[in-house]
Order: structure tokens, then sequence, then C-alpha cells
């Protein structure tokens, strides 16, 4: 077993969130998977897309952008906007997120409201789209949290805290969320969504100019469930220290964004 | 038991592929799943994309573009152009179809050459990105042959056939190849792709605002199973075909598309 | 005399009507002119343009598109949505076609819909535009027909039939529907649109780099009226043909397709 | 006979030229014809298209650009670049004027150059295109006369002078240029397109919701040449007063233009 | 001192005004500073803005486009329409002079209204931003004086006459109203704004590839006074002018633009 | 006096620098002036744009992208991508960014170079202009150190600091960095940008639906200079602080960046 950076083949990267680091969103949060790091914001607008109301479609409404920062990568990433159309890559990934993130939000319970969760990576070493998702759960549970204590919201909307981590074939040895060296060398990825109870949300396993067995994917989904019961631990704790901050700490926690 | 159209929960619908519909493409064919039909023309430039040349990267490529014709739905769906952009989901499909075609060519051995493989859908009921997967490798297989055939090719570049089918939970119940109805009814979905000795190349198993079990997800392998290895013992036939007729049948081929 | 297919200067190609290929829409027809062929296709949309309702205009409206398939040329043909722009020669031909067949609907008898017209090249091999409009019109009176039998209209809006066919010089001399060998080698190009009984639509004439006489202009029309009268008998008989079959058939006519 | 402006209905409006009202191009023009007036400027640029260096096409090109100023009709005109996307409609016409212009210049003897011949409507009062094809005529010639000065050219490559009238059917008369009003209410409407010994370039006619006979059609043919002879006549004088003015009176002539 | 074109340093160029250039705006007037050459027109809409009816905001609203016309420069322009996007500068430009014009329009006083200035540039040297804000304020002018005679305003909603200047430090000395060839040599460029008593709307002064110190900056602000004292005077006669000749005099000023 | 967050007049919000928060750019800092923070990043490609290739023009070239973050602003910002094109707004300011920086930056010495500076605004309370000039100042100087420590550049391409302040009149009083609300209520509103010994490089005034004063100038112009000379001290310092940190730290600034 030789991972580039050391770990076990079971081994996750060190996990770490940073709540409240964009203020004016309703809520927000900095994950950081080893050196991948994403912004993940959620914003509340008071209204629902045109087509639900053109469809009269009762509740709410929740829809994911994802972007990579210009400077995120090893070359500079050129805008969206400057290329003139949406990135094809990240139109599949901004439709993974809102998709997965809708599967653990009751979306009539949410109310005629729209959910916005942008995330922008700040540096990409991997793992982005399920970074994207693990800190989008937690930025939109801390944005729920403040809807909850504002008497807007009569029932929790959130069914489940819900993660996501890749796994893939490295070297011909099954291994758990692989950075970017991994991820370029891999013969397989894949990214598992998960609820809090490890119920499946999302499988996607792809072979990268190369086939699987039946056997990887079980390997590769017993790592995944690894990992997902680490992490739901570790976005609990954040979207309660969070909370417990309050508006008021959102200062300082911004203070501390700057140190 | 009791799906829409009577099938057992195994069963899936007829399979037909009429090869040559397009004969300006160096291979074509139109296949159909049932009522879902879709035109799959694959085309030979000789050259490659400027990042192969700029990076130097040996060999040839293969790219797909996915579309839906504006009267394959029952809504008429407006044209890509008209809205100014690439949908998000034809923009998701075809990087599916183009990383699984890649996965069984040898892209070394095409050389210099760029394959575009086009999957415009004629009518849609459920089912339209395995279905031009399992085309895509047909009109792309009959292309090879005629490259083969005029001696461009050295080395047979297919390294085995591929062959995608859905499979979904509808009515509590584990289906195979679902229609449109059952598909919209659905609370999880899922895609597989396979090469012809049933290695995995792509799975994608998604749940509705829904979530899927373990058991679940090995029956729908199951099935998926099942489905590819009944698929692939038509494409071969219909490679044969096609390729028998040889070039001069193609005006023949077209009459009879036309019948 | 010598076209390179061995036709009279006379004499039309080939023409096959072959209805409701795409049985999604409520009138379809894969029209032929020996190797071109284009998929017609015309869909009813129960509500009118947004000008229409602010100007407070009354009745219906009737509108083209037309567009190359990648794999209908001999080089494939990039998409519009690829270039991120309509292609100015699909724009000034849709634009004749939804205005030719403007011309025999009668819009105030159509009622508050919309008719939209899809022209699909499946193999261009010259004179797609007046195949366009040939098919379009099949298209479009099986999908009055359609509305007639379920009783939404009163009146029948069609006004007459309405046919296209081009003619040209070609070595110098004035020959009917030319294939696209002759399109490029001739030196003055027509398209003609008229009524079943010969009254002109549209007429368009066109030296390319050359410039044309007041003799081969009345050549050119007359022979323009040839083929527009032997057409109509063609058109009459597809319609009547599709309309027998009635909606139960669509699903065999669907099959014959793939044959 | 009641021509809204009292005009005989094989009746020109005023024609004139203000030559060199563009200083920056090579050749410039502001054509009215009555209350239509549109700048015509044509400039050179030392280069051909990439697809003719790439094709290895030898000679020269001609390239025309159409656009209506916002200010140019009743109700403001938004900018094409507003609305993201060329108008449709002038997609068309300028095709049409490039076209037409190229039949009468020999693109062989303007040697490895490109003519962009820019045409903005200042006020639209009907017949908008056919004033772009007449007044580009003089403000190509104006510009290729100076390439001849300046010993550029070898040969003269203009082949002939190019005008372009409107004819149509207004209140069941034939009549001679259009004003707005009249091509408003017109059911035919036709533009023609000729040399100065008047062979035809292009030829258009269009029933507007209506058709139109072979009589009908002979006699806007007569009228259009008829104006077309007409017209002629006062491009040469306007080619030939600019060309005396010569490189050192466009200072005045500039100024003229503010008076 | 020496001025490429002999002019002193405090010394403008030739301004003119020639007033109702595009009769179908409500007003308008070609503005020249030496060779610059602007045409500027002022459409009225009955209507304001989607931001200002969903916000409630009472009033009325101006805006400004600006674009350089191709034939404007020594190089053709490209289209905006052709790159896909507006230039940089021209949005810019077209931001600034919206901005200005609204410091001097009290659109309360203007009802529910929409001023649309259209800025289009016909010859470029230098200083063409100045040109469209002094050629603007002169088409507004018009425009509102038209409202006001036809009784559909109350109370005059201009507070001020304004206008614009460049100055600039070239060749070491500060100058006034640079042509082309200074301000691609000038090493600082300014641009002021004032109403008619010389109070400031904007000002912009910018080092190209250097600095400046506060006593250029007090030489430009003293020539920029000079020069803005001038040319309100001219207004002032170019609006009395106009307003005098009335909408019956629109027909010859046209006549007179053709000259 | 009676500022909202109760400074003085002439007193700055809280300023921060927090080095290499994007570790793949090659100088990076997080920028802070109260509660707008904006990520600037300078990224260096070894190459030129295409018209100074095209052109012969030595050095190299320096670029700036400006962009608000969907949730920096109280209500949500659509992305540019969203809305098909870059907001005028970001476009002004972004060229007012790379025309500061380039005015101290010796474009000769950096060889054939380009740096990217992007701007990135966080949370967005007022002068994010302004803090991204002078934010932008830091993280290019980082950038070239380390061109500079790599043995890649000869001679030391920076001429001098530049930093970047706004002052505007609020409540009839001129005041030094206004936050969101002081802006919003400002009824003039200027920019001005200096090098380190306080020679102005740009200066923008702007009335907003109001005028400004001789003696509103001046004093708007001793407070900026106040305020670029308690900037540029810290811009020193954190400059300093980075470059000693080295290469080697850029992870544990990145940890920091998470707390």
């Amino acid at each position: 077993m030789n991972r580039p950076d050391g770990r076990q083949n079971d081994e996750m990267r060190e996990l770490t969130f940073t709540p409240n680091v964009a203020p004016h969103a309703s809520g927000s949060v900095l994950v950081s998977f080893g050196n991948t790091r994403v912004i993940c914001a959620a914003t509340i607008e008071e209204s629902v897309p045109g087509w639900m109301r053109y469809q009269k479609v009762e509740g709410g409404w929740l829809t994911a952008e994802y972007s990579m920062l210009p400077y995120s990568t090893h070359d500079r990433k050129r805008r969206d906007i400057s290329s003139g159309k949406l990135d094809g890559r990240s139109s599949e990934i901004q439709r993974l997120i809102g998709r997965s993130l809708r599967a653990v939000v009751d979306l009539k319970k949410l109310g005629s409201r729209t959910i916005w969760l942008d995330c922008d990576v700040l540096q990409a070493d991997g793992g982005t789209r399920t970074a994207s998702i693990t800190g989008g759960c937690v930025a939109i549970s801390i944005a729920i949290n403040k809807l909850m204590s504002a008497g807007k919201l009569n029932d929790f909307p959130m069914k489940s805290l819900i993660a996501a981590i890749s796994c893939g074939v490295y070297e011909d040895e099954v291994v758990l969320d692989l950075n970017y060296p991994e991820d370029k060398a891999a013969t397989v990825d894949s990214n598992l969504v998960m609820t809090e109870n490890l119920s499946f949300v999302e499988m996607q396993m792809s072979g990268e100019e190369a086939t699987f067995t039946d056997e990887q994917m079980a390997q590769m989904i017993a790592l995944g469930k690894k990992g997902v019961s680490e992490i739901v631990v570790k976005q609990r704790e954040a979207i309660l220290a969070a909370d417990k901050a309050g508006p008021a700490d959102l200062q300082d926690l911004a203070a501390a964004f700057g140190r």
C-alpha cells in the first residue's frame, strides 16, 4: 500500500467545517477535505421558480450552483462567462448536488421559498463534488435552523443529514477519498451519496477507460459507508456549533476567517 | 405485478436496430426500445481536437452529442439554440455517452482521428440515454469496420461491445427497462453500462426524492446484467448484417427507411 | 444533355412520403426527393406567441424551424448550439418555410393556436428547403385533419395545398429539381413555391456569381409548374393515406419506419 | 390610382446619393429613396477569411452586414447585442446584399483582400434592402476606384453596376418602390436586383398571406426594369462625382454631411 | 507648443450641432468636435423598466447606449453582435453617459416614461464619450421640448444643461479637447462633465501607465471649465434652433442631412 | 457628525490582509476593509495575449477580472453566466483595476508573461473596487517576489505600491472609506488611486443625481491622501510577512484560513 500522502486505504483526509464564512448568506461554511476547500453558502429567496407558479406546484424548491474559482486549479481556470457558456462538467455536478439535497429536504414543509446553494471551489485537490454535497448539507441546515428560530417554519423540513464521499481503484487497490493525484491515476472513480443512516441517495461509478467488477463495487460501497458514518458526526458538531453561536456571533466568525 | 404495458419485471421492451439510416455518416443506426427511438450516427474526422495537438497526446478521440428532436416529446421541446444554451440534462447525458464509449475503444489504435457520435432522439419514451449508448456502439462498430475494410487501420480498436439499460424501483418492485410512465413514477432510477462480458463501465443509481437499500441495488444490478446479455446478442447481429450488406447496399437500406 | 444521374431536364427525382414517422407530433412525414430526406413534423400548441396576445391579434400562428442534422452532409455539420448561434442560411430558410405555409393556412380559422413546423434534414442532396415546404404541407395537413376529427375546429383552415421545387441553369441548360452536384455547379438557382392551382406564393431566383435572362426565367417557371403539378398529386395521396390510417395505425407506421 | 404620397404607379421616390459620409471607410455613401436613408460604407481589409486560406481559394472576398439603427423605426428597435442574437430578418437581408454584390465583382481580380460592406439604416420607410444594394454598389465602386488610383489593382474588378428596387401589389395595382405604408398593406412584395444592362442577379417575389399570377409577375418585372434603368444613371453620376472630388475633398463632403 | 493640428493648448476643435438627423427619434442631433462625429438620438418609451415597476419606484428613467459604427475607426471595428458580447469599453462609456444625463433630469417630473439615448459614433477622432454626453444633452432637450409642447409634461424636468470635454497631458503640457493622435500619445487623460454653471457632475482622470500631480489636475480642471462654458452657449443655440424649426421642419432638416 | 458606525469623518475602517488564501495562485490575499472582504489572487501565465503576439509588442501583460460571489450581497446576486453576459458594472470595475495596476508594473521587465489578477468579492459592504486594487497590489507583489526568488526575472518590475480608497459626500460632510449604507445615501462618490508617494494614478468623482463643488473635490482629495498613506504601510507589512513565510508556509496559512 503506498498512497501518495501515506494514508491507509480506508482513511479519509482531515475534514473541517468553518461555519458562517459568508455572513450575507443565510447559512454558509468553508468545508475542507485535506487541501480541497469549498465555500458552500445557502441563501433563501422568498419565492419559487416560474415553472412552479405556472404548474401550481405547492411547497418550495432547492437548487444548486457549482463553480471553480479561477485560481482553484494549478493552471488558471477560465471563468465560464469568458467562454460564454457553462462548463459541461460544472453543469453535471450542480445537477447532482441539487438532486441529492432535494432528497433530504421536504420541499412541501419549506413553504413557498427557494433555497439557493452556491458551491465555489477555492482550492481543488480531488473530491470537490462530494465536498460540495457534504458542506452544502451543513450550510442548508444552518439556514433552516435560522428560519426555524425566526418562526418562519412550522415543521422542521430536513428529513436527514446527507453526506458524500469518493472512492476509487488506485493502483489496483480500492481506496477512500481520493486526492487529485490519486483521482488522475485511478482506473475507477465513484461518488457515493448517503443519508445519515447510510441509505443510498445517489451512487455513481465510472471506469476511466477501464471496467470494474462486482467485488470492487462491493468494496467501494463498504469504504463509502465507513466514510459517510465518520462525516455525519462532524456535520452534526458543525451545525450545532454554528447554531449555538447564533446570529450575534457571525461577526466573530467572519473575523476568524481572516486570520 | 402490474406494469402499465403488461411486461414481466425482468422483461425488456422489443429491441430493434435499423442500420445505415443516415448514409452520409460512416456508421448509423436507428435503435428502438419499444417506443423509444434514437438515431445514432458516427462520423469520422481525420484530425484530433486542439487540446490533443497542443498537449501532444497520441492516438485519436471519441466525443458524443445528444439531443432531443423537438417533436420527440409529448409537449414540443424547444431547441437548444432557441434558448441559447445547451440543456443541462443533455450536457450530462452526452458526457456519459462519450465516457462510456471511450472505455471500449482503444484510442491509440484509432490513429489521429476523431469519431463524432451523434444521438438524436426521434421519439422519447424512457431510457433514451441507455438507448443512445447501445445504438452508439452499433454505429461506431459499423464505422470502424469500414475503416478496417478500407485498410486505414492496422489493429481493430474496439476492445468489446458495450450496452446500457435502465432499471428502477416502480411501485416498490424492481423492474427492467422503464418506459416513460414508469420512469416518471419510479422512486429509484438507475442506468447500467456494461461490456459484453458484463464488466461494469458505468453505474448510476439515483433516488428521486427517495433513498434505496443494498438489496434494491443488488436486484437492479442482477436485472441489468440480464438485460445487457440479451442486448449484446442483437447488437452483434445488427453489426454483422450491416457489414455483410456492404457499402453497395447503403442505397437499399436508405430506401427501406422510407417505407 | 447529360445530367449526372441521367434524368431528363424536366424530370424530378423520385418523390416519396412516409407519414407519421414521429408519433408524438400531431402530424409528421419523412419526405424524400431522391437522396434528399427531411423529417417534417407539425406540433400544435394551444396558445399563441406573446406578441399576438400583446397586440391582441385574433386567430392563430404558424412558425417553422429548419435544421440540418450533423450527419446529413458529407462533412459533419457542427450543431448550431456548438457555435452558439443560428446558422444564417438556416435562419433564412426557416423564414421562407414559415412565410410560405402561412400563405395557405387561414390563421383566423385556426383559433388561438400555434402550429410549430419542424424540418430536420436527415440527408442533404440538394433541394432541402423545397422538400421542407413540400413535406411541411403534408405534415400540417395531417395535423389539421386530426384537429378537425377531434372537433376542435369549425372550419377547415387550409386554403390550398402548397408545394415547392427548385430549378436552375446547369451547364447552360434549364433543369428541374437539382441534386447536390448540379446545385453546386449551377450558375442560376431558383426556388418556386406554388399552390395546387399553380398560383405563385414565393419565387426566388439567384445568380451564383452570374446573371440570368428573361428567357431563362420563363423556362424555369415552366419547369417549376410542371414539377409542382406532379407533386400535389402525391401530396394528396399521402395525406389521404395517413388520414385513413387513423390514430390507431400510428404504431404500425412507426414500426414501418424501423424497417 | 391613389398611392399615399401621390406618386404614379411606375414612379420611384426621389433618389439621392451623398458620397463620403464616413471618411474612415474606403468608400461610403448616404443613399436615400424618399425617407428611407441608409449609410453604406465599404472598408478594405488586406486579408481574406479563414476558410479561404484553409481551402486555398485564390482571390478576394466580399461580405455585407446590415443593421437598423435603434432610432430608424417609429418604435425604437432594440439592438441585436441587447437581445443577444442577430435578428433573423437582418441575417437574411445581409446574405442577399453580399450575394448580389459578389455577382458583379470579379473576386479573382480583387487580389487577396476582403471588402466589408456595412449598411446601417438611419431612417426606415420601406425598401431598406434594395437601398442597401443600390448604395452598396456606389460605396464599393468608390473604394475600388481608390484602390485603382493607388495602383493596388491591375484590372478593374467590377463587371457591372448593380441596382435593386422593390415592386408590389398594392390595392390590386402593381406599383414601383413601395414606401412603408404601402409595403405594410401590399399583398405581394418583390425585390429585383439587376445589372446595369438589366440582366437579373436576384429576384424575390413573395405573397404576404396571398398568391400572385403570371401577369402580376410580368408587370412587376417591367416596372423593376424601368426603376433600375433610372437608378444606374444616378449611380454613375454619384461615383463620378466622388471620384472627381478625390481624397482631398473628403473633408468638405464630410462637412456638408453636417449641414 | 506644437499640437498636431496647430491649436492653442486651451483651444477646442470646431463644434457643430445638426439637429433632427434621425426624424423617427423624438430628438436627435449630429454633434461634431472636429472630425469626431456622433449621432445622438433620444426616443421616448411610454413605460418604465421592469425593476422600477417591481420596486414601485415613481417617476421615469433614462438610459444610454453607445456604439461605434464599424467604419468609424481607421481599421474596421467588428460589431458587438459578431463577437457575441458588448465591448467592455462601450459598456463603461454608456454607463457614464446615462449616469451623467440622469444628474440633470428630474426623473420624478418625467412621469412614467423611459428616455433611450442612443449614441452611435460615425467617425472617431478622440473624445467620443464627451461628445456623446454633449450631443446627448441636446437630443434629450429637443425630445423634452416636444413632450412639453404636446402637453404631456406639467413641469420642465431638465435641471440644467450638461456638457463634457476631455483634457490631458500631451508632450508634458496640459491641453484641451484631445484628438485621436494626441489621445494616443497622452500620458494623462481626463473627462470632465459639468452643468451649465460649472458644477461637477463627473470627473475621471487616468494615468496611462503614468501618474499625475495636483498641479496638473488643477490645470486640467481649469481648461475643462473654459471648454464647458464655451460648449453650453452653442448647445443653447442648437436647442433653440431645433425648437423654433418645429416638427413641420423635420423634413427639411433631414434633407439637409443628405447634402 | 454621525456616521452610522461611529467613525470620524477621516477614519478608515479596520484594514487587514490575510496572505496566501488560495495556495494554487502565485500570490493571493484576503483583503478586508471592515465587512468588505475580497479574495485577490494573481496567477502567472507563461505567455502573452494573442494581440501582443500579433502586433509584436514586447514584454508582458496584466489583466484583471472582478466578480461578486452570489452570496456577497444582501439579496443573492445572480451569476453572470446565468444571465449570459458580464455585468456592465463588473466590466467597468475590472477595466479600472487592470489599468491601475498596469500603471505601476513595468510590463517590459515582466518578460513574455501574463499576470491574471482575479478579485472575487466574498462580502460586499461598500468600496469593493478600491479594496480590489489595494489587495490586488499585495497579491501581485507576492507573485512577483516568487518570480524573483525563482530567478525568472532580472529586474524587479514593480515601480511602486499602489492603493485605492473611496471618499464621498454623506449628509453634507466629506467622509473617508464609505461603507454600504453611507455609499447608498451619498450624493457624491469618489475613488482615488495613488502610488505610495501619493501621485495620482486614477481619480473618479461622480455625483449621484447631484453635483459637487471645487471645495468638496479638494476635501475628498485630502482625505484620500490620508487614507492611501495609511494603507501603504500595511501593504508593505503584508507583503513582507508573506515573503518571509515563504512557499513552505503556504500550507499553514491555508489552514489558518479555515479557522
